[in-house]
């Protein structure tokens, strides 16, 4: 039900200098939200280093190799009322590398918006912005999406 | 498709006094988290307050007398493969009011627990806690579930 966002040849890299990576839809979905407010659906996908990390409780810290891609869509209601992914809104990653990405807390931070997968950011600092809100999290290796000490 | 929860009379306030809000799971509805990791449900809702201010784009800040309820509940599957929610497991308020609540940023914050509504927190220091992981939002007055600048 996740349609083909955009064709993913000749994407640019983020400033950051990360690649795009595709094929995230078909990894395992972790967790799905549907804002009513927005109209939009999120979906975030474990690769299967994440999935595995996850089976075996190795989340502290997560290993070298996780990644997590959070995907956004508009939303679409079909005729029998349920909601589906409709137009892509953009895609974004975090690429666990604790030694490649020590500046960024550990996490390669990437974001691709709309259908032609523009790099988010006017210079390599938007990671500041990504950092800046996961650091609430820094207990959970600054990810959201897993066991929230005090927040289940 | 939202369970009762708990019989809600004799529950206890919060350590920092705020008396038990019955009745949230008729307000509207923002958003909804399935989280497949952890097998739980999440729903955001609004009061009217909360949902006026939305239609108004009055939310800068939000007005006195909103009202943010995020349940969780543990995940049901049924028989025909829809996700509902089962078990009981918090609820969390947000009560804007500027002054009342002057030293944590705006908000009551209060959560209760289990089916039996335990007040959450040892002493009424607990807030910060919240506080804490809402601070990334300042710029949204502290509040996760709406238009996320730079985060749609
Ligand atoms: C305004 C706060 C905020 C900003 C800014 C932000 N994030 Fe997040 N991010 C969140 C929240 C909250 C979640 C949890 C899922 C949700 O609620 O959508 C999350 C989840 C994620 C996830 C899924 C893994 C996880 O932690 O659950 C990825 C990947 C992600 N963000 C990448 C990014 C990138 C890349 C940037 C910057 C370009 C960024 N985020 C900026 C708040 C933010
Ligand atoms: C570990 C981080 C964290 C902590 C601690 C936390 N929150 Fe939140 N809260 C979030 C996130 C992230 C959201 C957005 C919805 C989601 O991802 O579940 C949220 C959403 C909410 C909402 C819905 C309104 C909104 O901002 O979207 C309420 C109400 C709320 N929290 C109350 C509380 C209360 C009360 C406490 C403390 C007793 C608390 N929170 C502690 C991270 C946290």
């Amino acid at each position: 039900w996740i349609h083909a966002s955009a064709p993913t040849t000749n994407v640019q890299p983020t400033l950051n200098g990360i690649a795009y990576i595709s094929g995230y839809q078909d990894w395992k979905i972790i967790s799905t939200t549907d804002r009513f407010d927005n109209h939009t659906m999120r979906v975030i996908f474990g690769n299967d280093v994440a999935i595995k990390a996850i089976a075996e409780n190795n989340i502290h810290p997560w290993p070298d190799g996780t990644i997590f891609a959070k995907g956004a869509w508009a939303q679409q209601v079909d005729e029998n009322g349920d909601t589906k992914t409709g137009q892509f809104i953009q895609v974004e990653f975090m690429i666990k590398d604790h030694q490649k990405y020590a500046s960024t807390e550990g996490w390669g931070f990437a974001r691709w918006r709309g259908t032609d997968l523009k790099p988010y950011g006017k210079d390599a600092a938007f990671t500041s912005e990504c950092t800046g809100c996961h650091k609430p999290v820094r207990e959970n290796d600054y990810v959201y999406s897993f066991p929230l000490t005090g927040q289940q």
